[in-house]
């Protein structure tokens, strides 16, 4: 008998998650709310775009949800603490922590503890929207490649925004980190107890997808591009690292203080840290053809292409990276910026309603038919993160008479969101990157039958749901049964510790022939103001939009 | 002293309005509302289109609230009925009712009374679209110059569309009518004992703008034209009328039954029948320089043009009819065919609410700056009647983000449509027609000061309010002052009528430079919009929309 544990650094909580290597079976979980904050969130009632963490708010829930998950896991006959042979580690990215020479975040010190910009800065923090927009800038003008891999627009979310904007507003905790360790990497070097920043062993998968990591170019950007930026920023490339690694690299073992707290075997080994999503598409199984959806507040598509052929560059895709999600594949990640986010606003914001709105709007959506609404709305509330990579687009809704119900636009933005996963699937496909099963987890996923059938009918992709509704902690524990290996019983490769581990639900959702006819002519119109509005078509003619949708009403009522 | 009765015929009630000739000074008003129907309306239940109206709700109406109003007035000191000089009535159109030989409404015989075609046509009957289409098409064709003067499309809330429906869906009802008489004319031809169809005075005013009655063809449409729609209906063009008539002339004098069951003097004057809008005009001192905006539901736009000058055919205005509003005058009719119910959506049918909402989303939203929202929205939720002349066009919303408040969208409704009626004003300016004056009546123009201002500052028009809230009614009353003439105690002409008769309030809505440069902003903007969904250009670059929507609103907050 063996088992791993999977640890997964959500925005709000930390999950620790025990599994039975021989089927993927969950034996005990635990979730931990971080202590601090607003919901776990540190914030600025000045400015909304920021969103800090307190470090020690990780520690705490790293003893406590394992500890936790461990006591309920022994209650199972057979079950004990000993038979741990790994552990792997998630975390939400791009969500770098300043640290001193010893790898402890300075947040941790009395000094820093009450400082904003000392703190993790986590993924959804925007503050530095305006370094992404200078990056972007300077990289188009001098190193093209360097963002070519990533839509061709670096992120206000990402790592090197993020610590150029401390620097500048923040001199005196810049200077005072002697590095920057992203939360997914910071983790596994705690379990592992290496005390060197420069030490720590650094996942490819925030190093490509945030910190423009390559191995074409010689890893992080050259000191000449940063010094464009910063000098300071030069300098800090020293005390980064050189090298990434993808999964079949352990990130330590056990080191034998944290073995105590845990009460788990000292020793064992600690699987590389990768992106909540990231493991959550190998917790779904993601194999070359599959996309794995991660469907929540917004949406991360990922799949995976083999890295032994050359792989094109995807106009508007957020990240193509080597080795991010499964050894020896390229990853290929994509995403919308707000979807269970934009039905939150229309239930919560607009219509000032609850969960039971949900459910009554809900209702009301299911009974229409496609088009018998007359309504067509753009998905970006809250810009588009693919396929125009373009954070200052809005949404829209079209369409409206005097007899439109809040139901009728509640069903206009699902479907709003469907033509945008449509529009995702079909560019990588046309890059010739094959996708014949879609498999999808999260919340949305496993809970809303109503958007995946409408999500089925709008791309004409069968829906498969994921087995686990903790995908993201399963892809870790795969990770770490693969780096123990048989012999411990482990796995040799992902391929078998996925199929004998992950799974997929009996419950899938088919297009309907029908629905998809008329969900093909609403996606015409969506383009064409996708198209218009997005910068794609700039001699548009949308004179007929609103007469075909009220064409398709009238057919459909 | 001398009193005239004025008669406004509405959607729902009748009002009867008592009017000192010297000031214009109300004494008295009396509302009946129709007792038939739903709030005097008959509907289907199947067809959501119809709207009908049984004719013995007038008569009902007519003798309640002449002898209610009478009889309040009495109690002022000096008043007797015997001084009241004239009646002047005002209707909705087009508003047909089929009639027999001796006219009288077939839905007061037993046989017909209980059958919706044998009822008055309502003005918002719909159920001719399809004849409407057909008038548009066949007069393109043969008869182009028909319809140059009503923005080259027929409506199907108009007369012949009606007549035409009615022959092809109730046979037996077209059968049986004798000839068809508009509200308008049939209410002043009542009070007359006019009891032959033929000899009912027929205002030029429904004739010119709902019939495609013009002396430049000879009157009514030849029988040549109204063939080729159906034979019965050449038939029907000699049981009308051959010549139509403005406010110089008589409908005729009241007759001895109906001045009994009044209590009024027989033989006093009845002015000719005219839309209540353009009663409204008059009542609100229209010149020439004066728009006059009639603002509710929807909104009805009118301005006169001396008839001496030729005026040109003004593209996508409802209608320009010599003698219409003001004998001697040009009458150009705009209109936006939903305001106040745009407003009416959102907060009753989208968010739900009541009247304490109305007043909640007006205090937030104007808090807001002109663009601080980032919203901008088209008012075409119940279609363009001008400048486009597309009921097929629908309303839009765009700009939103996660944050976006139901106050915001209210304010951009709003807006929306002061952008609209910024586009008519644009319009019959850009064809020579000066504009110096805005007058406003009607429920918004009294309640809604935050409107008012964001339509100053939209338009860059000072915005006035007429003295009277029964401005059409008084209209009316205006015209029987006229008909009598001075030597009873009235006026020799209109201009000097309306002088004495109408008033302005003390409160205007002046444009506040600062807001009006936002506004061309973002009326541009909305032009954009406008002109690529509404079919005008068919090359749109919209790329920046969102963008520059964007800047304004950080410009703002």
């Amino acid at each position: 008998m063996a088992y791993t544990l999977g640890m997964d650094y959500g925005t709000n909580s930390v999950r620790a998650l025990v599994v039975d290597c021989r089927d993927g079976s969950e034996l005990a979980t635990s979730v931990v709310n971080y202590p601090g904050g607003n919901q776990g969130i540190l914030l600025d009632p000045l400015d909304h775009h920021l969103a800090r963490q307190h470090p020690g708010d990780y520690l705490f829930g790293l003893e406590k949800s394992v500890v936790e998950a461990l006591a309920q896991a022994a209650k199972h006959p057979g079950f004990s603490a000993d038979q741990v042979i790994g552990i792997g580690v998630d975390a939400t990215g791009s969500s770098p922590i300043p640290v001193d020479e010893k790898n402890v975040p300075l947040a941790l010190f009395d000094r820093w503890k009450n400082v904003l910009a000392a703190q993790c800065w986590l993924w959804k923090d925007h503050t530095s929207h305006r370094e992404a927009a200078e990056i972007t800038r300077i990289a188009a003008q001098h190193r093209p490649h360097f963002i070519a891999k990533c839509g061709n627009t670096y992120s206000s979310e990402w790592f090197w925004s993020k610590i150029w904007h401390c620097l500048k507003t923040a001199p005196e905790v810049f200077d005072a980190a002697y590095s920057w360790v992203e939360l997914t990497d910071f983790i596994p070097a705690v379990l592992a107890g290496v005390s060197d920043p420069k030490a720590v062993m650094r996942g490819i998968c925030a190093a490509g997808h945030k910190a423009l990591y390559a191995e074409d170019w010689g890893g992080l950007p050259d000191k000449d591009f940063l010094a464009m930026l910063d000098p300071k920023l030069a300098g800090l490339r020293d005390r980064l690292y050189e090298t990434a690694h993808d999964a079949t690299k352990a990130a330590g073992t056990l080191c034998p203080q944290w073995a105590a707290k845990l009460g788990l075997p000292a020793g064992i080994p600690i699987a590389i840290g990768e992106m909540d999503v990231h493991y959550g598409a190998i917790g779904s199984g993601v194999e070359e053809g599959v996309l794995v959806k991660a469907m929540g507040t917004s949406t991360c598509d990922c799949s995976v292409v083999r890295a032994d052929k050359p792989v094109a560059d995807i106009p508007g895709i957020c990240g193509i990276v080597k080795g991010a999600i499964l050894p020896g594949y390229y990853g290929i990640e994509a995403g919308q910026s707000a979807v269970g986010d934009i039905f939150k606003w229309w239930v919560e914001v607009v219509c000032e309603g609850d969960g039971a709105l949900h459910a009554r709007l809900t209702q009301e959506a299911a009974a229409q038919k496609p088009g018998g609404s007359g309504l067509l709305a753009l998905d970006w509330n809250n810009g588009n993160r693919t396929i125009l990579v373009d954070p200052m687009l809005t949404g829209a809704i079209l369409g409206q008479t005097l007899h439109t119900t809040r139901a009728d636009i509640y069903r206009a933005l699902i479907e709003a969101t469907a033509f945008g996963a449509r529009a995702i699937i079909e560019r990588i496909k046309d890059y010739g990157v094959s996708i014949n099963r879609v498999v999808c987890c999260g919340g949305i996923a496993e809970k809303n039958a109503f958007l995946m059938q409408i999500y089925a009918d709008v791309t004409g992709c069968t829906m498969q749901v994921s087995g686990s509704a903790q995908a993201c902690a399963l892809g870790a524990a795969v990770a770490a049964a693969v780096l123990a290996g048989p012999a411990r019983g482990g796995y040799a490769d992902f391929p078998s510790a996925q199929k004998a581990m992950t799974s997929i639900k009996p419950i899938c959702y088919t297009p309907k022939p029908q629905n998809q006819a008329l969900y093909d002519q609403l996606y015409a119109l969506y383009r064409q103001l996708h198209d218009a509005f997005g910068g794609v078509n700039k001699s548009a003619d949308l004179s007929g939009v609103m007469k075909k949708l009220i064409a398709l009403k009238q057919g459909a009522n």
